[in-house]
């Protein structure tokens, strides 16, 4: 692939990025600026490789094969306990620039260096992110006026609400809504109800956004048996089905977030848009849209040349 | 086996039960009063048998080989359109005892005849229950003054919670309570940190059920990655988050009920012990207790001699 032989010399390459999570990894090559030169990217994510040292190796060298040996750097769950190697988590409050001073440094079986940010923690109470803090090092150097004091929600599997002040995140909390979405949709009665990868209906989605956020606890989980008898006793299609389960969730996410306090919402593909609509339904102020994996980008370029010493 | 060729002529037995659910099979052949005088378990219930009527007649053959051919009675999810025949709903606000005119008769291979009970249905909100009717209908053999003007409670997979007035079940609602401890703890991140078939601790528990009851919809979801994020970062232990994820949903559970209305609690082995503890941690008053098994008996004697009009 002549493309790619070019890559292999290509003098305006400056870094390569990586975020390695649980399903998934994607590595981009970066020249100057945080530009994206190149991008790879592959389904063994760390949940696939748990514990196996060397298969990270070998997945990294095969990923980065045809791209210079630049300096490297990677979030995410690469980083966990059962990742290429532990990157101890960092407590709040800390600092989101002063992430890539506790970074963790591997090397491959080919000789590559890989530097590996860490996590973020909090002890009371108990919570964790890896992966969704390089978002916020990229959201901080996007808008700074969020970063000295705002307020931040990630939504995905682990949603993570996270409050920011003086370019520290002071305070987050993880709301697994993505999660029990997909865990109630593929593993639980109402995986006779719904659609699998179907659309999902917007009124059944609306209505139940607005329900969402006033159920109390146990009204929430009589509300997935009352959508499974729905579908039986009324003409309840899968696609409604889908679509008020994702309301239902997502309206007790939301209800968790200060009505007037100013939201940077950071997502990407599929999360801006029933989200951004659930603010609409909610009549809540319309947040303030970042994607997130061009924060992710930025975020490792910044840091990476922190870590050199050398101009992004 | 002496002892069934026994019962195969045993002139004191007078009907057969049976309580056929999504998971297993039990029959009963019953004598006077309702008194057992044998028993029969299999694991083929609806769940693994569903559509196949053939399948059906073939485990109940076998199931009641040995016992006479008396008149019999069946509950449970046996008569889902998925199960031997459907026997269709029948809409509350209903009379309990009128339920055995709605029963739908089955021949099996062997032309042993079973009559099938329908289960209940609500409209507004949209709510079912298949064998859980049948309990109540015990209940109000058993406990005429609940029956008349009272509420039960029958915890478990889907638990119900019904209103009964004059013998009827006038209201209900569905809480898949045990569905989503055993969905969450097998295949959410939960997984990794629950004790599987261990025991809970109790302290975790307690402190849990208090807290579920007070929780919104979204601080549950929250707590359920919270209770992950301990068993990463504190020495909290997998009996600890058994505790702590079966406090958390039956607390959100019972904060469902009407504090101030006596409660007829409907359970079989090991959900009394649980429940009643929550009903203490929570300084209600505690409920009376009835045994499910015993009532599906009772219940099933009951109406199968009210379809012969012959006494029990």
């Amino acid at each position: 692939m002549p493309q790619n032989r070019r890559r292999q010399n290509d003098p305006t390459a400056r870094r390569i990025g990586v975020d390695w999570g649980t399903t998934h990894v994607r590595a981009w090559l970066l020249g100057a600026g945080g530009r994206v030169l190149d991008v790879r990217r592959d389904d063994r994510g760390m949940g696939r490789i748990a514990g196996d040292e060397a298969a990270f190796g070998a997945v990294y060298d095969t990923l980065v094969a045809d791209w210079p040996d630049v300096p490297a750097l990677a979030c995410g769950m690469v980083g966990a306990r059962q990742g290429w190697i532990e990157a101890p988590y960092v407590e709040v409050p800390t600092a989101l620039i002063g992430l890539a001073s506790r970074a963790v440094t591997v090397t491959s079986p080919k000789g590559r260096r890989l530097a590996i940010l860490p996590g973020i923690c909090q002890r009371e109470p108990a919570d964790v992110m890896r992966g969704e803090e390089t978002k916020l090092v990229g959201l901080a150097l996007e808008a700074p006026d969020v970063a000295s004091s705002g307020f931040a929600l990630l939504p995905g599997t682990h949603s993570k609400h996270a409050a920011l002040e003086e370019g520290c995140v002071v305070h987050f909390r993880s709301v697994p809504t993505g999660e029990l979405f997909d865990v109630l949709g593929q593993h639980s009665l109402l995986r006779f109800s719904l659609e699998r990868d179907g659309a999902y209906d917007a009124i059944a989605f609306d209505d139940a956004v607005l329900e969402g956020a006033t159920l109390r606890a146990g009204e929430l989980t009589a509300a997935l048996f009352n959508l499974r008898a729905r579908s039986l006793l009324e003409a309840f299609s899968p696609a409604a089905a889908r679509g008020r389960l994702s309301g239902l969730l997502i309206g007790a996410e939301l209800a968790l977030l200060d009505r007037e306090r100013p939201i940077a919402l950071v997502g990407s593909g599929g999360m801006i848009e029933p989200i951004s609509r659930a603010f609409r339904v909610l009549g809540r102020p319309a947040p303030r849209v970042f994607d997130g994996d061009a924060l992710v980008r930025r975020a490792l370029a910044h840091l990476a040349a922190l870590l050199e010493g050398a101009d992004i």
